[in-house]
């Protein structure tokens, strides 16, 4: 019996918590969401009410074993053991992508071929681990780009700083990740994924990213399509949205639109230069 | 037989190879470092010349599986196979550290106890990687504080802003994520480890990060020791520095000065208040 997924964030953003969406709605899992802010809280910076570890931040993932082990485990563990240990909950984007990829058919592993190798498999997963996660490097700097003083305070109260670190961001970071990214399709055996041949947490990421630096960075975005040095990046972001399960999930309400999370319009931050 | 394991960093700085190295040192594996840097920037940006996928930034980890599986997987792979997948390399720190925690008995994972239940071990490797990443989530917020602006123009370029967002680490991220950790060691079952009752990534992640901030934040960082409100961060801390190997190696000359890397010592950024 598969594991309950249950995904704790906030409700007014797509945000980190959209990464974990993505791959539950691309591979059809079942999850459910808990973004009754109160709940969520009780899960960050405070370890007494929910176990050890405690979190820093959403988006924290809730992953509910009982049923499956009640029933396969109860020979070898007691009923104490159990409670003591399931539900866990597990934050941080990258390691809860980490922790799904092979549970959800995302960790780039070819089944089949090389399962005599178990070692090459791990080295598989941890390759596509390194491209979510620079990927979500670049996420971060977009969030930082708005909030280049302290995450905390107003954009309004870091406006001047906020334009000097978004101009570097469309100059200078946007092109040597976009390249980057770029090259990793070039260099892959198939070039409608980042990574193997098949849909990865990567593939994923990418989409989500370039669909946000379009909402907050249209001209600059548009700019960067239109020079052709980043085709299979935008190609790539486009074969995504068109995934069956992806489109029917753009489709729904279940898709929440872009508002003051990451990924924000600020026309004074975005430029064609 | 084991991979033999090659780091590929900076020769001059600690930086973000030292992640990796603690965790070799710390348990006896055997690596070697190659630190030349125009055999680094091969491996970075360059996907033609290292294969599939290309780096965005060292550290890279060189694997060699060669000796390993020509011995054990002859029968099944062809030679030709062998030679286009090995060495493996890997970039992205926490990936390095993901990957290589199960291998060097980094991860979490009580051996004997939980081996019933892989599930359980996943999340357990799960929650070391969550803890790891945060741990170096503040590592780039301290190498943002004296590049808020643009990581590729100088720091002299961008001190006022740097002035703003060092007060902001300071005052706000510092005791926020320190209150996380004293948090995480206090909820542990084991208050010598951040997870768990054994030696993991994220102990001595957290070595590195208290130290690196010590360097670079002198007087802050005693301001916060003296508060008695992170009594466990420090003390872990120490713990980790007295460990037999990792005293060895911090006296020796593999150990590398801190100078411009991520913690850089401004006197102007720092401050007792």
């Amino acid at each position: 019996m598969a594991p309950k997924y249950v995904l704790h964030y906030w409700p007014s953003i797509p945000g980190r918590g959209e990464y974990i969406r993505l791959a539950f709605e691309a591979t059809g899992t079942a999850y459910t969401e808990s973004n009754e802010p109160k709940t969520l809280l009780k899960h960050v910076m405070s370890c007494s009410k929910v176990g050890h570890p405690p979190h820093f931040a959403p988006p924290v993932l809730e992953i509910q074993l009982e049923a499956a082990r009640s029933t396969k485990s109860r020979k070898t563990e007691t009923s104490e053991d159990v409670k003591s240990s399931s539900p866990f909950f597990l934050s941080q984007t990258p390691a809860i992508l980490a922790y799904l990829a092979p549970h959800l058919g995302l960790d780039g592993v070819k089944k089949g071929k090389n399962e005599e190798d178990p070692e090459v498999d791990q080295i598989r997963r941890a390759q596509v681990n390194q491209i979510t996660l620079t990927i979500l490097d670049l996420n971060s700097e977009v969030h930082d780009s708005h909030h280049p003083v302290a995450s905390s305070a107003y954009y309004e109260e870091q406006v001047p700083e906020a334009k000097k670190r978004a101009e570097d961001l469309r100059k200078v970071r946007l092109p040597k990740f976009l390249k980057l990214f770029e090259e990793t399709i070039a260099s892959n055996e198939d070039e409608d994924h980042l990574y193997g041949s098949s849909l990865t947490t990567a593939d994923l990421a990418l989409f989500q990213l370039i669909d946000g630096i379009q909402f907050a960075f249209p001209k600059r975005a548009a700019a960067l399509e239109k020079s052709g040095k980043y085709a299979k990046v935008f190609a790539l972001k486009q074969a995504v949205a068109k995934l069956p399960k992806i489109k029917a999930y753009l489709e729904s309400e279940r898709r929440l639109p872009y508002s003051d999370g990451i990924f924000r319009h600020y026309p004074e931050l975005d430029g064609e230069d």
